[in-house]
């Protein structure tokens, strides 16, 4: 996308598993979590009321899909969604599997502890599952 | 709407401030943040992917019209906006006016401290400047 260089701590933190009509979905370094970034590949947009009407529409249908996908990948319990950008003001917007009992269950996930890392093979299972249940619906 | 009842919670950490074509929009009873929800007036809905995709696209466009008079009252740096729902089930989605230096700046909301309860001219006067800033766009 013409003028779109994604953050770089977006980048350090997460790694691209697929790309969508408009977004980049991006795993989260973090086994603590299954838990997802889309990052709407459009250049200067820090609100989501900054995108255009059409790529408000796709980005809901995106986090639609992909929230959908990792309920069913998961059997997560609540999946969470928000887009907050305090820190990172690029437009990114998380999704959650979330289990009771897990790290910081029920609070929220930001802010919470330091990131445990995945090897890459877990990793690439969870992407793998993930992109799976994306194909199936 | 038929069989839709707020769930107890929300009724009383909230109120109501205008009823729109899908959502109730209220306000949090908390001054630490001009805090917004939006709850959808359907029964048994948990999860944004669990509405109809008409109500997922008018969801979307409230969340909008809701976040941007909500920047626009309160000259915010950032909103905030979240669908998190693992301690309340109903779907509702959190817009919230984020500022540096606020209680918890730049960590999350949820979880943090305690409510500080508005008086009632205070919370009149902040529903006031969002619903003219919502009858202006």
């Amino acid at each position: 996308m013409q003028g779109f260089t994604l953050d770089e701590r977006l980048q350090r933190d997460s790694a691209l598993i697929a790309t969508l009509g408009l977004s980049e979905l991006r795993l989260m370094r973090d086994k603590r979590w299954p838990w997802l970034l889309l990052v709407p590949q459009r250049p200067g947009v820090s609100e989501v009321f900054d995108l255009a009407p059409l790529d408000q529409t796709m980005l809901t249908f995106e986090i639609n899909e992909v929230a959908r996908a990792l309920k069913e990948a998961t059997g997560a319990e609540k999946i969470n969604i928000a887009a907050i950008g305090n820190m990172v003001r690029q437009l990114h917007v998380h999704v959650i599997a979330r289990f009771e009992g897990d790290a910081n269950w029920p609070g929220p996930v930001w802010g919470h502890g330091t990131a445990e890392p995945f090897n890459e093979d877990e990793m690439a299972a969870l992407a793998h599952k993930i992109t799976e249940a994306m194909a199936r619906s």
